[in-house]
């Protein structure tokens, strides 16, 4: 089963999505490495939950993860995007070029999408306008990004105050 | 059948609302003329996805666009309630006034509904509060939209990463 | 019965949270005081729909006001949270200090629910990542108290364009 888990932030999206999979399941931490202490005490929280059992895989090859062998689970697509946009460069390119990179890098990992993976996203595109054009850029990119995965997987889930509504 | 479809930016909004109508369906584009590369890019591609034999109708008259004879899809409510604001000069009116001028239009507008007619908007509303009034007006007021609309329509579509949820 | 009502702005969630009691209801708005005239405009809208029988409490003890005898609606949580934050002089302060304390005062509301009981809340975390740190920090906190909430009721509603989705 492919399974897409999307929702707000602190909506309960990562916890669902860990009680999706059982066995020897690879996590996939696909977003860029961050040293603040806000964001290191998230990750803690995170990994104290997870099985021991569990691999960790912190890459932002993000096709090549999703070929492993056994249960895959991404957490998350919008750091996933976040890094991929870094490491090219592009967040002041223009539009279409960097929408063509993330769509061909999106392609690609689709097409790497094993039986039996859960991807984490967010919902970013229920707010006003963003200010800057880095934050519009963002949940333009992300929101396709969420078609595509959502498009190629057999469900999708929102998550709203632990809540799980299968789409 | 009068259905309003919602969601956040990209997230397949426009896609599942232009599947829902058959035949010689008007087109309206009820927002601001806008000039930058960005926007033109999204305008061209939802027109190439759209048949041949459909109309065009580019005007900030939501009401008189309404009334047209045979299927009506109007995309999007959110770009309308910008244009009825630019033009009517109220960003900095104080609430009340505004919201009073936008409810008369909305008004007007849901009474020219007619049998066949689909709507597309934005859900802003979920985000943090926007640092700027024009923001925190802008969402207010479409929140406002959004429920009259809604009231209307025998059917509210939300999508999620393209999968739609009937509310 | 136990009801978390959330959605956005505007988005009709207190006019369905009204709906869902009968009787002698205690109002209760856990919110700071504030003295802006599009606030009192919105008050006194919420004010006017309510049945003369019911009783208003202003406060910021959510727990006393939760034992209350007879149905309560308590509107918001949002609201509630930014009052709690306010009063503790904590929104400068690092993230697992103020966590501490909000999940503290969760806990007693949440071991204060009776069985009659709506609470409404927002939800904030669907956008792109705020600008200020206070922004973020209030979604995360807000987050996860819609899921202490959440798990503690019987039925979580999402309100949408004045329509209601039962999670």
């Amino acid at each position: 089963m492919k399974i897409l888990v999307t929702g707000g932030v602190r909506s309960g999206k990562s916890r669902h999505a860990e009680s999706l999979l059982d066995g020897p399941v690879t996590y996939v931490a696909p977003g860029p490495v961050r040293d603040d202490v806000d964001w290191q005490a998230r990750i803690e929280a995170h990994r104290a939950r997870r099985p021991g059992s569990w691999t960790t895989l912190e890459t932002g090859d993000l096709a090549a993860a999703l070929r492993t062998d056994g249960p895959v689970l991404v957490d998350c697509l919008g750091t996933w995007l976040t890094r991929l946009v870094d490491d090219a460069g592009l967040w002041e390119a223009p539009a279409p070029a960097v929408t063509s990179y993330v769509g061909a890098r999106t392609a690609e990992a689709v097409a790497a999408l094993g039986d039996d993976v859960v991807l984490v996203t967010n919902e970013v595109g229920l707010g006003v306008v963003p200010e800057h054009r880095s934050g519009r850029l963002f949940r333009d990119l992300l929101g396709t990004v969420n078609q595509e995965f959502g498009a190629a997987c057999d469900e999708v889930h929102l998550v709203v105050a632990g809540r799980v509504l299968r789409l």
